[in-house]
């Protein structure tokens, strides 16, 4: 017995539940989560299927695919542990979280490697035994930097990249390599601070809450799908470095459960936006 | 085109969405939300299917029957708003807040009455045109109180009675005139402070968080199906009266989505739990 | 015996909180409750101080004001209720809420009149004997439409205007009027979606959380001091629609909050930011 | 120029910020920040001052002791980092947790050693350069076993003991010797769910919220003083081993924020409550 994930984005019509669970049914494959959603002003079907059996993949994709509208598509996923490369720069606290609840089963997740343009958090990643990349950016052009990354990363066939609090601007060329497989924690509340210094943006407005924005990554800076947000209540005493520490938390548990859901197999990407099943 | 609620409620097996779904699908039946939980631990399958089209009410529950298990349960609802009666004693916010979402149409339920062992709310329910009796317990004993209490709100013949904050523990009698039918509200995070003076108990003890708890009523004081709960922060200088002042708010929002979900037909009842899709 | 709450706002010098509580306490006034903050980039000082005894205002203000450094500002206010008029257009939420809430005393305030540019609320208004101000915009110019808000307003005497969503931008000649006295709630998580149909932007982003900013208002559309901030989780089943009426909520709380915390003397402005002790 | 925290926890009288204040004043102290607070229930006042300046605390602590009513007690504490020792059984959420934010500087602590009775964290203490104890209870009585673990801790002289899912019970003479220093994580929002497998009581139960409550060990189970509690909501589909997963999150930040809160000298302790300011 074997579990894999059906993924299935497609446009709606009608019965479409009842074929695809029909086409499981007669698969001989049991039901174990279900979800479905239709966006009623695209029209289009989203359905995530949690599935418990003995798969014959060919033949369950040639069915589906004879049995789905044009323009569907559709994805078997074995439901093994995603390999995921981690970029940082100085701070820690995200991928301490991170490598801490990797370590202990709260993230199902392999971490590949880490890959840091400083040697900050060097010594933390190799504390839990894995290897970390020191790719400097001294001296490099934007671009040979990034390739340098970019040989650094593509070495470990990572399924995502975790921008950990990674300090710098991907370039298109970058992103192109992993459509909607970067993902990102910005330190606001999006569409609030979009870019550099939030939490200074944020003390300079005097507001009441701050929060954090895991996205996946796209050619417009702190523009892309969100995943997920939360925020935490501040008040005027705190300074933009009080706010700073606050927000560590809310940073991490937002990243941590984007990585989470991403790494499930619950996101689709629907224009700039995302379904979460 | 109209749109009515099924609900399955059956011991689980294979294949049971490719059926229940196949029906409506043949019926032309669209699916314009659908959820579905199978409890693994009792072995028991729920479904709310919201459905639109044009209903043969007696040949789909024909089909269903044909096709469910042995032991299945299945409803088909038709979408109009519940009559609920509203039992009040003296503090006027939970009723309040009902006869005001009522109003404005954030709860959509009609209001059949409201009845009151003191009259104290009276003029507040008049203010919305929506009846209400006062029967006072005085001079009478349990039972023949409850007895003039029930003689009130059966004239209105309710889907639903709501107590809102009615201070008076109801009779077995009582109770099973309206099984799964009476959901209260408690002012404690239960099963913390079960009975009288929950925020006096509270107080002593020294939480930091208080809360409310919406359950359907059975025999057992408190014990009942836990339909929503939720809690507030509170500090060192809260004293009991300010703790039952700030707990207001939580008290009203956990009571009126309890009375959301369940007038939606979201909330299935299986032994002391509740399973809310 | 009387209470008082003593305002200080000044700059910021050695032994401040010992010569202010020294005064009080030749004035034999006891400290009921004391809240002070320094803001440490503005080199300010606030303190609130409730205070009970017999007062002699004048004399306390003169010691006080021999013992204050130049440049301070202190206020001695009576406990006694503030006088609010709302202005609201055809959302009945925030009005009703408010009005609920004056009505069973968790909101310590006069509600003097409601004053709208549709009818929709006089009868909701009239139910708790409250007058409203039926001024239609209709056929006149903003001016023109203001000057007569502001006389149905000014008989009242209000010590504070709260905009229960009132959908019309005021003019700089209303504000001065009533500067650091009128009372916004803004339905986003300002400064995101500032400006018309923020629940429309919000479901353009694809947001995860919704929000409602509660501000001063000033001559800067939606740039005014903040007061309260909150907000709830959205996913991607929620239309703008349902955006706006799950937002209800999080919008009658943040309003309600703020008018708390003002009408009880608790926000001092000092740039474009408050300070709530 | 130093800085210290002065606590005061004495009989409520009139005068009392005025007299502490001025008495810091004339010692040329600045107030950093300061926070009191009276319990009008058993008339005591606390108050917490953060002061800069070069102290003579032998002369400070004289004319407090000289101005203060009977029965008074104060402390001047330097602001130095207090040291801990963790006890620990297998769980390492907690642990993990506090290792993390003691290396990123989120919590101002020493751990100056883990004590655990059993050996399966070893490995991830020492990944942080911290001394682990194995004092394994097998073949000890529960009062050798307890021997053998305080002398573990004792030798590093502790300022505060954490129990960070520490799963057995200490006994009265363990809890004598760090009267109020002792600080546990139960994972249920008390007083719900006393004593084993809160978890388990709670999936029984059938809850819509789980939590976590800190505080200090007394010689009752479960009912020391309580320092902080949060909760997070759950459903019908959560087995007592998902609630136990999820409410990792809870405990570590309810744990981690009651650590901050002890250490940083703002809890006062006066019968079974706590104030912290």
């Amino acid at each position: 017995m074997e579990r894999k994930t059906l993924l299935t984005d497609c446009p709606d019509a009608q019965g479409l539940i009842a074929t695809i669970t029909n086409i499981c049914y007669k698969h001989q494959l049991n039901i174990i989560h279900n979800r479905e959603y239709v966006d009623n002003v695209t029209g289009q079907f989203y359905m995530r299927t949690e599935l418990e059996g003995i798969f014959n993949d060919h033949t369950l994709l040639l069915d589906l695919d004879h049995a789905l509208p044009p323009g569907s598509q559709r994805q078997l996923i074995s439901s093994r542990r995603k390999r995921v490369v981690i970029m940082v720069t100085k701070e820690s606290h995200c991928l301490g979280d991170i490598l801490m609840k990797a370590y202990d089963g709260s993230l199902e997740i392999d971490i590949a490697a880490v890959v840091g343009n400083y040697d900050k958090l060097q010594h933390l990643t190799e504390r839990f035994d894995i290897p970390f990349h020191y790719v400097s950016h001294e001296g490099l052009s934007r671009e040979e930097h990034e390739q340098a990354m970019l040989k650094a990363i593509q070495s470990h066939q990572p399924d995502y990249i975790i921008l950990a609090k990674y300090m710098r601007v991907l370039t298109p060329d970058f992103v192109a390599q992993y459509p909607h497989r970067i993902i990102n924690i910005h330190h606001s509340f999006l569409p609030a601070f979009i870019g550099a210094r939030p939490y200074h943006q944020a003390f300079e407005r005097g507001v009441k809450i701050i929060g954090a924005t895991a996205h996946f990554v796209t050619n417009d800076l702190d523009e892309g799908p969100i995943i997920g947000q939360d925020v935490i209540h501040v008040d005027h005493s705190f300074s933009a470095q009080d706010m700073a520490k606050a927000g560590r938390d809310v940073e991490k548990s937002v990243l941590s459960q984007a990585i989470e859901s991403v790494t499930e197999d619950r996101v689709f990407v629907h224009g700039n936006k995302t379904v979460i099943l």
